[in-house]
């Protein structure tokens, strides 16, 4: 079985976001749908071959530090290595570095595939990959050649240290140092000594070599850091030295966590000097990537990337749940409808799909899952749009647009697809409660995403704080013209016409709300309740993504056809029972209430 | 440590529900302000030495079946035997059974302290318990004395046996049947057949004998079980039978948990005649308590106990959460908060209770939990007062409002505590997504609370259906006095006045939509939404108690005292975050929306 919907995956990228269009592109023109749908199928197919068969094998069996090296069952490296076969960890890079140049929004959408069928497992792709473009994008050609390439062909995986058990959320303070080693042909060279914390990845006997990016602070002459993040460059720390010795990397400890438990996340020493000691001396070589102090600008490429992945994984496992609730629902009898059936004890039970309480909540998860797979699906658009615009300009708006997004791509279906595993459990009643079924996994495994790569709070205050309040609404206004695309498209549609003045509203009130909060003398006073202020924003961000597809249903499907149906009446629920809560939130945000925001500490 | 708040609930016994009102009742005479706080002290202690300190040993240790017991780490025996020895299993029982002669409400109190430290160890009291109440209050003399008192004195343990795996809330289908095998000292006599699901402490290495509380049917003449819930008896059906054989009950499996595994949970087969015939026949022997065909209607008054129970467990882990977290929150030092403090890099960091947003979390929990407990307190008190009543119609008085009140008792506590529950994971961040922390646990432990004991949407209808539209809304209007009588307090004290309009307005919208609902010519529309009444419902219900509460504290409390501040604020809190979402909720139930709740099948 595949874990997503597959026509409503073909829906979104061709009937929705065009995707044909793009191998209009000189960039993708080797493409077509034909080879789209094939990685799409292959995807699928080794998803749930090779990724799926260990789900629940990899949960019971947790990665065990083994004296030095970390060690996880085998089925993650045979996973691994066939997805690197089919090509999987090449997908969307250029040709020059192997790579397959299928556009972001294919290789979105294959990326789901495996996130949905064994999100622990698909994490190292995840990792890696943004590994690899981050040093495309800013490596030297043979810092490229060393340690991008073998990641491309998936022979390498990577990983990205940035937490100190010191400094998870507060990247200012980290402590990692990295002291001037002399240069050779891969750049300048440096020891780094420090400790790494949550480092997904971090040590694991899948791949041949790991390549670290890691962050550090150069000391100054007097061995002093700099403090913030000003100081912070970026180093490549590989765990295998070109020369093929080990490095100065020592795993300090694992975290056991609650779930994603096939991703091995590690505690990690760097130069400690005890077990290695690469040329006789103690300290992690690193190469810095791009200049010194530009390590945190770099790194956001990467994390960028990483957010909008944390958000795919989250709606990836929205869709999961969402369906294994609907096959359990529609298959499991207990009791007799209220509602359009005989309740005669003497009649057959009936399949719990058939009371109304099972529907909405099985309808609240379409609606949240498959918002949240269409708002990744765009942003991942949008990154192809960056990289086949024809105007500085059209690619401006592309990234201006994508920045303002990034936040809610993470940070929504971490929320929602949260909730949606919450009713996906609640629909399989006890059973859902027990690990012989896949939902109260696939709740733990989720569990993660409002967490890592930047909590909600981090999301809320990059959101309204950077993104809307100091670049001074104008990617905001770039949103606003497509939503009121969108509300133009609906209001001729009279299926959709009532949505289109629900639209408007609900963006009006964002904007006032916003009008309120910029209106402050003290920035600070504006971002007291940012975690409300998102919530209500992704709301009004994933209505319009909702009332968008609608428009593409009726225009592109038969109105008699139940998928398009479904779309319609997911996208109507989505409107009447989850953006007036959008509302409650504007009008508190607008308040300026700081009840909770400023209570004094001695009143806990 | 203690787990709850001690001065939170001194606060609540004494200040707000005048606890020591109950001593000049005949019942609680022998008791005393001073021995209400010793058994509270003597719970407080015996929960944080002898049920908190397995409580991770617990989970890492599944019970296991061993061929024919199940068994359990024997800590579990330890803590059980201590809290036996103190008399936690006697304490509201009356003197004549071997009681302490306790009110409910210090019982609960007292509960409260052991759920809060080890919910899966504390439930085998609580089954236990409810058990014998049933059994004192429907059995025979000779059943009280056989079934009843080893309970009470904690030797042995109970179960309720009421969901088979066709039959899980629907309880109208259950198959297990009772053929009459004639009559001894103990009453009518029984051969039970038949099997039953998710039965907790079903079996277990923990006490010499079980009593399992069944719900079976009694075959007519030709054989055949009458359909629906009247031809349900109920039996009690010991593990032990009292000559010292072992009767005919068989462990066909053990469930495993996401959270809650201390507590054994079984699938049982009664009947089956393989290892154990019970005088060389197959049929487990059982004892109807009661009359033929009531099974059900006493079955109703453990199930009412077990479904404030729920609420009560689910409270006291969202208060543990909410502590833990207040706890890690003042230590824990990262970044700098935005308001009031210097920004400078290279101040040092702050805890992270300095942040808005953890705030928000914290109060948001304080709200939840405390909430909570007020509710699950309330209650306890109700059910004091039945005791208690003078006069018939006092006593209707209040079983009318517990009843109406107690599938919010069990659901409210359940969802908000919860949501508290994950609000204390994303306060620890990455640390609270490990099992070195325990809120992943109270987390998975709690995630129990809206499923068993009748689901959310069971409560729903038993709210809506039940108690409000089917008795003609007579136990509302005495919800309605009390509520009227909490605003009127509030409106005279100007720190509260305003809240006082805000309860009498939710109030308004909640009678305004059971208006529109009851106006419905068929009753089953009205229910399509019940769950979302049910939610917006119970922050009614919670708001006023808040306010109740507030009342409470500005009456009797010294306004510079920060645990009053402290409560004023959370009610505060309550009512600016929260009640506005039940205006949202009853906007969609008076709606009539049927969206989702009628949603064509093939459109999923």
């Amino acid at each position: 079985m595949s874990y997503l919907d597959e026509r409503d995956l073909a829906f979104l990228l061709y009937d929705w976001l065009d995707a044909e269009r793009l191998t209009r592109h000189p960039r993708f023109a080797e493409h077509s749908r034909e080879t789209f749908d094939a990685v799409l199928d292959v995807s699928a197919k080794l998803a749930a071959s090779r990724f799926a068969t260990h789900y629940k094998k990899a949960d019971q069996n947790e990665p065990v530090l083994d004296g030095e090296t970390v060690r996880v069952i085998p089925e993650i490296k045979q996973a691994l290595t066939a997805a690197a076969e089919m090509g999987l960890f090449a997908s969307d890079f250029a040709s020059e570095v192997g790579g397959l140049q299928l556009p972001k929004l294919v290789q979105t959408a294959s990326m789901a595939h495996f996130m949905a069928a064994n999100i622990a497992t698909a994490a190292y792709v995840m990792l890696t990959t943004a590994n690899a473009r981050l040093l495309c994008a800013f490596g030297t050609p043979a810092q490229i050649e060393t340690f991008a390439l073998p990641q491309i062909e998936g022979r390498w995986l990577g990983t990205m240290c940035l937490s100190e058990p010191q400094a998870g959320s507060s990247l200012a303070d980290i402590t990692t140092r990295a002291v001037p080693d002399g240069a050779d042909a891969l750049g300048p060279r440096y020891r780094l000594s420090g400790s790494k914390m949550w480092i997904s990845g971090g040590d694991q006997n899948i791949s041949e070599n790991i390549v670290h990016l890691v962050l550090a602070k150069i000391p100054d002459a007097s061995g002093a850091l700099l403090p913030g993040v000003g100081g912070i460059s970026l180093f490549a720390v590989p765990k295998i030295l070109p020369d093929g010795t080990r490095n100065d990397i020592a795993v300090a400890g694992l975290n056991h966590k609650m779930g994603y438990r096939g991703t091995t996340n590690c505690l990690l020493n760097f130069g400690e000097g005890t077990r290695h000691r690469p040329a006789g001396a103690a300290g992690a070589i690193g190469y810095r990537i791009g200049e010194a102090g530009s390590g945190l600008a770099l790194m956001f490429q990467m994390m960028n990337e990483a957010r909008i992945s944390v958000g795919l994984g989250a709606a990836a496992l929205a869709v999961r749940g969402y369906r294994q609730s609907l096959g359990y629902a529609r298959e499991r009898p207990q009791g007799r409808p209220l509602i359009g059936e005989s309740k005669d004890p003497a009649a057959k039970q009936r399949p719990i799909i058939e009371h109304a309480d099972v529907r909405r909540m099985l309808l609240a998860q379409k609606s949240y899952a498959e918002g949240a797979l269409a708002l990744i699906l765009y942003c991942a658009e949008l990154i192809d749009q960056e990289t086949t615009a024809t105007t500085p300009q059209e690619q401006a708006r592309a990234t201006a647009l994508l920045g303002l997004l990034t936040p809610v791509a993470k940070s929504w279906p971490s929320e929602f697809g949260l909730a949606a595993n919450d009713l996906a459990i609640q629909i399989h009643g006890g059973y859902g409660y027990t690990r012989d079924f896949d939902v109260e996994q696939i709740y733990r495994d989720n569990r993660l995403n409002p967490i890592h790569e930047g909590t909600h709070g981090i999301q809320a205050i990059d959101l309204l704080g950077r993104k809307i309040l100091r670049d001074r609404e104008q990617a905001l206004e770039l949103l606003e013209a497509k939503i009121e695309q969108t509300a133009a498209k609906a209001e001729n549609d009279a299926r959709l016409a009532d949505l289109a003045v629900r639209l408007r509203e609900g963006w009006a009130e964002a904007r006032a709300t916003i009008a309120v909060l910029a209106s402050l003398d003290d920035p600070a006073q504006a971002l007291i309740n940012a975690s409300v202020f998102l919530s209500g924003f992704g709301h009004v961000v994933v209505a319009w993504l909702w009332l968008d597809q609608a428009c593409a249903v009726t225009a592109k499907l038969d109105e008699q056809d139940s998928f398009a149906r479904g779309k319609l009446r997911a996208c109507r629920c989505f409107f009447e029972a989850e953006l007036p809560k959008a509302q409650q939130q504007f009008a508190f945000v607008a308040s300026l209430n700081t009840t909770a925001g400023l209570m004094p500490l001695d009143e806990f």
